[in-house]
């Protein structure tokens, strides 16, 4: 093949892993979006998706810390920013809380991030200390989940605003603006990636670190749904219904 | 309170975190012990425990690798002999792959680690980290689980061999093993952790470590029900009945 050939065919690899293995095939989603959850299970996904959003800045700092080209880091900068805000800008985590006040959760609570489950915490650690830890290359490439991210946002601002009444625009503000961020990320980090990605070992470790995000966004759902969907045990320590409630 | 009721009261609490927390209240051990499980739910656990087993002795490298004291490096290593072996003495783990044998598994294929569940790979990790990167006295309070080890290893080997017709003495030599090694580890460890947690935030954080240990332990136990009793979805990528077969 030449090189716009493997380019293109890389690529197609990489989107085949979302087809067969993002989150939005989980069950548990497919409840969220079409109006079956109780307010508890709304609830319960507010606090544990909260954890994962607290520590994305946090992932993109260890990522920084390991740049040693400032236009790579200036680039890069910008997910902090989208997800700490700025002096004159709002962030996601900020947005999140938002979201959990209007369902009912006092958002201090819901930042302490006790109740989290442990294998919440377990598997978001894991891409943490994934970022920090592997070749620049899987760590870039297991940020690429992203390009598979708008059309869950878009199913997910349909289905809160058809089906719950706490969906007002204000509470859903975070994923209206994961529509508009998340493009310019997914193309400067796919763009990278397939720069980058130049070897077929290359391509392969690239595919594992995408892969294994999907394993860390699957978990979390996976681990959501036994504690609060079925067969709906709450493992010891974890957030009860009736706890934290604003 | 007097030093020898602090002690005793400390030794309390954290036996009462085992009471409440470890997995031998896990609904999966119930149906394990009583012959519930079927030939398949076995092999998962089988296949998924084995990732456990493997990682403790590279948990005490983790730990061994911090210890500047001679004498503590020399007692804690027998723990990596008992489970890699000696010229001698088989490990451990050559005793977990026979039990793979003996449920119809390729103990290549066990031993591969493929197949393991993601959130039990993302939980043991944690562990393995947790051990390298906390506080020593946190690290040695997190083996504590071992407290409790004794009476669920007896209730296994019972369960099984009344239960199940793999169940050789030969099949189940590990779990004879940890009755007689775990004592002697747990001995050493809590009279560490008794001798070292000598203020409230000391104990505070010992408790804390054990917590965390017996979350890892049941982050496991939920995952394999999750997967493989109820709802029974198996997360991509995981083994499937029928795989690694011998």
């Amino acid at each position: 093949m030449n090189e716009m050939t493997t380019r293109t065919a890389f690529e197609a690899r990489l989107r085949r892993i979302g087809d067969e293995r993002y989150h939005d095939r989980h069950p548990f989603h497919t409840l969220l979006h079409s109006g079956g959850c109780n307010i508890n299970q709304v609830r319960a996904w507010v606090v544990n998706r909260y954890y994962y959003q607290s520590r994305i800045p946090m992932k993109d700092a260890a990522f920084l810390s390991r740049v040693e080209d400032p236009t790579l880091r200036r680039s890069w900068r910008s997910r902090i920013e989208d997800h700490d805000g700025t002096d004159t800008r709002e962030g996601g985590i900020a947005r999140w809380l938002k979201l959990a006040s209007a369902v009912g959760l006092d958002p201090d609570y819901v930042a302490s991030a006790r109740g989290v489950l442990p294998a919440t915490r377990f598997a978001v650690d894991a891409y943490v200390r994934y970022v920090r830890d592997e070749p620049m290359l899987k760590a870039v490439a297991s940020s690429l989940t992203e390009l598979f991210a708008p059309k869950i946002h878009a199913d997910r601002i349909a289905g809160l605003l058809e089906h719950y009444d706490f969906a007002s625009p204000e509470a859903i503000s975070y994923f209206r603006h994961r529509l508009d961020e998340a493009p310019k990320d997914v193309k400067f980090g796919l763009g990278w990636v397939l720069d980058h990605a130049v070897t077929q070992a290359d391509q392969d470790a690239a595919a594992e670190a995408l892969t294994f995000k999907t394993d860390v966004l699957w978990a979390q759902l996976d681990a959501l749904y036994s504690a609060y969907v079925a067969p709906g045990r709450i493992p010891p320590g974890a957030w009860q219904p009736g706890e934290g409630l604003a």
